[in-house]
């Protein structure tokens, strides 16, 4: 064991604050990292503030995040100590189901890790997230950061990231392809990116037609003002695929008639009941479907990271000091940051 | 033009009753039936009822079509006189969008032309479905009745059959699945019969522990009795798909926790919105999918209706006097029929 630091929040109404904890000492198959940057999601404000009801303090948040190899265990064989390297939303998984055999250890059978608020299936208590100077993780879930990322942009591929890749990717999308993205936050923004680079013709919807210049400067083609009932009925059957990653409740149904016949409605960012309800003529009619998708697994997040280096593609951040976190989370919940706040945790030795 | 008679309504509140009326005679590619039999589908009192809001009067249902070829025009290739032919929902589609290009005449860009009441593109006026001694229809819409299919019990296929047949072929249940089919009506018995035949581990929910017997005489291995919360509970994550007939609203938040990772929960049965809303953490987590499904195209109600001459599949059916529709209408409201009425059209001559 060694003591660590972090930010961390001791109740649901706390702001986040420095903490000292124990981070184990590396077993013979982990990998103990030195944090270098890590994202901020708007799930980690869901959690610090138990919106969710599945919180547990202390809580620290994180799972964007980036550093660097400072020790191994005695097994470990896929990193060495000075690599770069990333750690996403999970930690661990039963690694013996057929989903985590399948490589999507999100939905492992026995629940995955989460890589904080999650029960350690090995040494009992809690995670704790990457709001810190260092974290031990089991090799399997630590990834490469292939050479040209930048490394804090690099961060927020391991959630923002890897949640818009890894549906259009199991889904499909091909060069010509017509694929619409719903919101243009920390997710959307990626999603048009990764969209764009398969080659798809995308579009954003919106409601504010004054992101449309900004929509196009991330690689939309076209943008669609969703509260106007013009360009959506002038939409319909169009697309082959649309990402959404809207958060909150809205109404699928004028969204779904711009699918064409066996269009996909991918959710991403919704964690509600879906209310007003959706029409199920409006499924049955084209055979449309309306499906969700959890982050991505390990595999897929390594290729993720590659896809990104390859396509020079990285999410648009603002650099944040890690004192300002609680700020920031407020600057979040009124949609002001273009598109992910990373700390630099060199600010949490300052 | 030639006179024909069937069975009508005049309004949504008339029964049905006997109507002369007059068919087209034949066009080049036409093809000209004696009407043998027609199944009675739940959507024909709809319909009569005007209870979707689109009927138009006289309304004379039936799209479960078989019969003789009396008469053929001089393009016709494909039927001659005397073959034993069949007619399903559709009779004409624009034949030239993206959709029926693809087999998939059921989503035509410009709609097709349904059996009944549906606005006729040629000839004016609103079609005239199979509830009458003869039907003309274009050689496209006409299928080939198989050798070895009993006639009466192989009209139901032309709309019960393709309704579950297509799901399951277009979402590729194959040997070894789980396959869960909810409600055991008209297209549920045949849901059950074709994923069995397809090779799948056949389970089918019903709120009636009674049916059990009834279920596994169908072909399901197993029953789960859908108000039994332990039952369903027991069932979680273990179905590759669900075919779901039930025409009602209902939750679909427990069926979608019996799906495992990438399953899919098929509507075939309900036109109405989904409420309860589902909740968008069922779909999301093990990246579930919620499809629609509508009949099928012409090629592929071909391929149903050669599948079950193959696997000597067919229909349970009652044969109906057309004289008793009225009160078969009642029974079937009632829920009283094992599974599906067909008219026995000689009896329109009585």
């Amino acid at each position: 064991m060694y003591t660590a630091i972090g930010y961390a929040a001791q109740s649901p109404t706390a702001p986040l604050a420095p903490m000292k904890f124990e981070r184990r000492s590396p077993r013979a198959d982990d990998v103990a990292i030195e944090i270098l940057y890590c994202g901020v999601c708007h799930s980690d404000i869901h959690q610090a503030r138990n919106e969710w009801g599945i919180a547990v303090y202390p809580l620290m948040p994180g799972h964007e995040i980036v550093g660097k190899v400072t020790a191994v265990g005695a097994n470990v064989t896929r990193h060495k100590v000075g690599d770069v390297v990333g750690v996403g939303c999970m930690v661990d998984s039963c690694r013996e189901c057929e989903a985590c055999h399948a490589d999507l250890e999100q939905y492992c059978y026995q629940g995955m890790t989460q890589t904080y608020a999650s029960p350690d299936r090995v040494s009992g208590g809690h995670t704790m997230g990457g709001y810190s100077n260092s974290i031990v993780v089991q090799e399997h879930f630590v990834l490469r950061i292939p050479a040209g990322l930048d490394l804090a942009s690099a961060a927020p591929i391991l959630c923002a990231g890897i949640t818009t890749y890894s549906p259009l990717k199991h889904h499909g999308v091909k060069a010509g392809d017509k694929v619409g993205v719903l919101g243009m936050g920390g997710l959307g923004h990626m999603g048009i990116k990764f969209a764009k680079a398969m080659g798809a013709e995308v579009t954003l919807f919106t409601r504010s037609a004054s992101k449309a210049e900004e929509a196009r400067r991330q690689g939309a083609d076209h943008v669609i003002v969703s509260t106007d009932a013009e360009q959506m009925a002038a939409a319909a059957g169009r697309f082959h695929f649309l990402l959404d990653t809207i958060p909150v409740q809205h109404d699928l149904n004028p969204y779904l008639s711009t699918l064409r016949f066996d269009g996909v409605h991918i959710l991403v960012g919704l964690v509600e009941p879906i209310d007003p309800p959706v029409h199920a003529a409006n499924l049955i009619m084209g055979r449309r479907a309306l499906a969700g998708s959890l982050i991505g697994g390990i595999a897929e997040t390594q290729e993720v990271l590659d896809f990104c280096a390859e396509h020079n593609i990285s999410c648009d951040i603002e650099m944040l000091d890690i004192r300002q976190i609680n700020e920031a989370y407020s600057r979040m919940i009124a949609g002001d940051v273009k598109y992910r706040f990373v700390i630099d945790m060199a600010t949490l030795k300052a």
